[in-house]
């Protein structure tokens, strides 16, 4: 079958004769639909393998060239064994929960699969991925979408549920009222300030420089846009605030050094910043930025189950209308060129690039076999 | 009246003509009995002025030269108008809250009077302080000490009310059986190992390099001692806490580089590391080492009237016995070279050094006039 590969940096390729996978006791086999393009996925194709397996996984036991595609939705085309009273059908609209797990080491046994130390993601550490005719995940990974909610927005629900994993792990739910600030207007910066909203904050303030970027911001519901820039971030934000007591939550979505040593120094006393980005390298930290006003600075990494239902029922509700999220939509062998290159060479212009892996390829000059 | 005064760096001067305080409406005059030498003290005599006010102190509207000593017991000499219901009495001893707060900042309105944005301590930042004949206080200052805890032991409630607001901001009340690591055996550290012992967590394991430090926190109850230079922390305290689960919080205490990393690193899962070193600049911190196991990292500051309340309650129970923290008791004019020298060149054989006030001077050849 057809499938987009990774094999090292740089080097991704449309391989036309991947096998099939079988749907063993428990799993379902999925035909995808629309796969979102991440950052990930950029950094493992500008400068990995750093992510993907280059030996063996714990856990897939697979290392590259894998399929790639984690952000995805699909329909079930197959049930294993032993689901017959699972609830899932045939033909049923997905969105995948991809997040690999060993079920054994500390984390896991702590009830945090999703920081499982031998753990990856479909679609990024081998098992699959979502740019492929089919993909066989376990049951639990997928989460049914409703009716009103179309596969294409199915695609976005897991950039969604990082954004709702994040606001999760904050003290959002014991504040009332809660101010927010959310450095950066990426996609992972407009997806929270989208459960922000969703879930009822008094206050979102999106941090942003670039203009385009501060439009979707607006659009998706933020109040308030500050550009670095041009002002003051901690002044105008604690303006915004009324004056008096400084934002209850920062978000950091931009991931530079600048924005720690700010969302640090924005917050109110006993404010908390939850950082939602990766890092490459170590960056200047003073606790002081913390410890003068007790703030806690909190990492989060990706989602649990929890998280992918909040966002489903909250698409399903209307409360959460992320369609402008998806900027291009591209075929399976335009992946590079149309997809990657136009993340990397427009990033301002696009938020979220889709692969319509159904509508099949474009032109099989670029169709490689392994 | 004599009283020891900091007029700036490697500049404390024993003075004997500071006018007496006068004592006003809602305050108490204590004579203070004995002082601890704190961390704060020597940084601000090694490499001062940093926290004492150059310019007036926007709540005391006092500047350099002011009297030090902010780690105290006494006992009360006067009570000011409308003190006759306060229950305070004349000859009670006390501990002294020091903490200075405007009362109408962010922070004040927000609970966290400790994090106050204009605030200061009594015996730091003007109003008195503790190494002097006699110093007036605001009556809520004013921390009773039951019959069965001397006044020596009253000047140590200051540091381990330090303590135990560090480990009531820690999420040791959610968690059953705690294992904490405690980054440091100076002062602050052994008092953590206290308040840890007292609140009945599970395990304390204590970080230290000097071998007396290391004694000491044996001797304060701590169940293990790891030497960083010897031992891989993480690894270790893995092992101790059973091989599966490691310690749910850390404290640093010792203020390096290198403890901010192993904490970060040493913590299960949603584990804590909480701060509780002042720091001068900033380190090298990579976020990643939260983001993987989904930690958090707090700063906290000073302490509150529930945490003078918490540790005298603990002193007079019995729970915390902290008198082998006192390996020094010096007279006033003693205070520069067996008290800040004592603590620079022997470091690791002190832990608290205290001024007897009322022993008074030795000397009178180091007495000088203002």
């Amino acid at each position: 079958m057809l499938a987009a590969r990774y094999y090292g940096k740089e080097d991704v390729r449309i391989v036309n004769d991947v096998e099939r996978p079988t749907c063993g006791e428990g799993q379902v086999k999925v035909e995808p639909a629309f796969v979102g393009i991440c950052g990930t996925d950029l950094h493992e194709f500008m400068g990995g393998p750093n992510f993907s397996p280059t030996t063996p996984h714990p856990v897939t036991k697979e290392k590259i060239p894998i399929t790639i595609g984690h952000e995805f939705s699909g329909t079930i085309k197959e049930l294993g064994k032993g689901l017959e009273n699972s609830g899932l059908k045939i033909g049923q609209k997905l969105a995948i929960q991809p997040t690999i797990y060993c079920a054994h080491c500390g984390a896991c046994n702590n009830g945090a699969e999703n920081a499982c130390l031998n753990g990856g993601f479909v679609g990024l550490s081998g098992g699959g991925g979502g740019i492929s005719e089919e993909v066989v995940v376990p049951a639990e990974a997928c989460m049914p979408l409703p009716d009103n909610v179309d596969l294409d927005i199915g695609a976005l629900v897991e950039p969604l549920a990082v954004a709702w994993h994040a606001v999760d792990a904050s003290p959002i739910a014991h504040i009332k009222e809660p101010k927010c600030v959310v450095f950066g207007g990426g996609p992972i910066g407009l997806a929270v300030v989208q459960v922000l909203v969703a879930r009822g904050a008094k206050l979102v303030i999106c941090v942003e420089i670039a203009k385009k970027r501060q439009e979707f911001a607006t659009s998706f519901g933020a109040h308030h846009v500050i550009d670095p820039s041009k002002e003051d971030v901690v002044a105008k934000a604690l303006e915004l605030c009324g004056g008096e007591q400084p934002p209850d939550i920062a978000f950091d979505c931009a991931g530079v050094p600048q924005s720690v040593e700010t969302a640090c120094k924005v917050v109110k006393s006993r404010g908390a910043v939850v950082n939602v980005a990766i890092w490459e390298k170590s960056i200047p930290f003073n606790p002081n930025w913390l410890v003068f006003r007790e703030a806690s600075y909190k990492g989060v990494l990706g989602y649990q189950k929890k998280d992918f239902e909040g966002v489903i029922k909250a698409l399903g509700e209307g409360k959460i209308k992320p369609a402008p999220m998806i900027t291009s939509r591209i075929q399976m062998d335009r992946l590079v060129d149309d997809g990657y290159w136009a993340l990397i060479k427009e990033k301002d212009k696009h938020v979220k690039i889709l692969v319509d892996v159904r509508a099949g390829v474009s032109d099989t000059a670029n169709i490689v076999s392994s």
